[in-house]
């Protein structure tokens, strides 16, 4: 064997290494999406047992992160990666991370869910929630096709539609208060309509970091704490 | 010149990186548990000023978290380290993430406590806040001093801590269910008293989460996700 045909077959193995990690983390994201998809469902419906099962299941998501993570480091030390897998790996030990949380923030509406379905139901089946609820789950949705795609004007999107969720955000616990300050019976339930929604704003905030991170992937250019419109505009440059 | 100086020269050179890596880290934990004391102060003294104060500073705590990031990609591009060093700079860059959501944290305390500080005061100063407070400000001073001495003994107490803080944000939180029950003018004031433990606990779960880190850093064992119990026993092994 030439030594070139080593080398070949060596970057050959690397390069599979490196497809096989961006597919894991493309699997991790569906199953994030799922868990959010069911935890949603688990409100609207008000059922119970649903809600349990998504938070019962958050032990998948977590088991993935870890074993990305380790495929991460052993990826560093045996192959050293330059530049942009380098740039790569460093945004994917930060996207799982993103996803893990977004995984627990799925449990909790789990659990909220099937506590909310042994209250009263309001007559709009949480709407709001349902609303916001699509809302993030669109800009996970978005953010790892930003991801899968390397589409920094899809990453771009996300990161604009993050204020809009903060504002459906913000609207739903202004309807809370007033709920509560109506009907001052109904505090138990409302406030665990406060804490899902509070949940799903969170989703949207990581979905909003992993755009970021794929920003840095592609350009290079760290963009988090930076204005939109500063990021925006140097990117049609 | 001979080769083994350079060799000598370029390990110094290297170590030299390393430590000051360590210690900026410590300089972003220092910053952020200022940030914490003061919004926990601004709550307690009702000095609204303050509060904007430390939401005004947020952008200190990111611009180091960019800079530190920058500086571990650096050094695995340039370098290379392999185990511990490596696990060093993968711990790091997860721990930054970490305190730069403290610091998040501690930017919305600081805005409720300005908020806050506009209404009525219970008679109490917010006592129950200011134990959560400090609870957490202490885990997050362990976390940073468990990271400086890779104390994993130290580590295992703020992840076995992290459960008490818990069960004082429950407490915290069916204590305001009762008090918006009691007196429903209270809500508004209220909903921001919930919000500002709530970041309190999360600030908690950051703390917590910097030491699975630095369990991983010095045993090389992913802890995260595992039970107490586990970790505690085998790292008397």
């Amino acid at each position: 064997m030439e030594a070139s045909d080593l080398g070949g077959h060596i970057s050959k193995r690397y390069n599979k290494d490196i497809e096989e990690l961006r597919s894991s983390v493309l699997s991790m994201g569906g199953l994030v999406e799922t868990q959010l998809q069911l935890a949603i469902t688990a409100i609207v419906s008000g059922d119970s047992e649903l809600g349990i099962q998504v938070a019962n299941d958050d032990y998948k998501v977590n088991k993935l992160e870890v074993s990305i993570d380790e495929e991460c480091s052993r990826i560093l030390a045996m192959r050293a990666p330059a530049a942009g897998d380098l740039r790569l790996i460093v945004a994917i030990i930060k996207t799982i991370t993103d996803l893990e949380r977004i995984g627990d923030e799925a449990e909790k509406i789990g659990f909220l869910a099937s506590r909310l379905a042994a209250m009263d139901r309001p007559s709009d089946s949480y709407r709001e929630l349902k609303n916001l609820g699509t809302h993030v789950l669109h800009m996970l949705r978005d953010a790892m096709n930003a991801f899968a795609r390397l589409d920094v004007q899809e990453a771009l999107e996300v990161v604009r539609e993050d204020d809009r969720a903060d504002e459906e955000y913000e609207a739903i616990q202004r309807q809370c208060i007033t709920f509560m300050m109506e009907d001052p019976r109904s505090i138990k339930r409302v406030m665990n309509v406060t804490w899902a929604a509070r949940s799903l704003e969170r989703i949207g905030d990581h979905a909003k970091n992993i755009c970021e991170y794929v920003i840095y992937m592609v350009q290079g250019r760290d963009v988090r704490h930076t204005r939109f419109s500063d990021v925006a505009e140097s990117s049609n440059d």
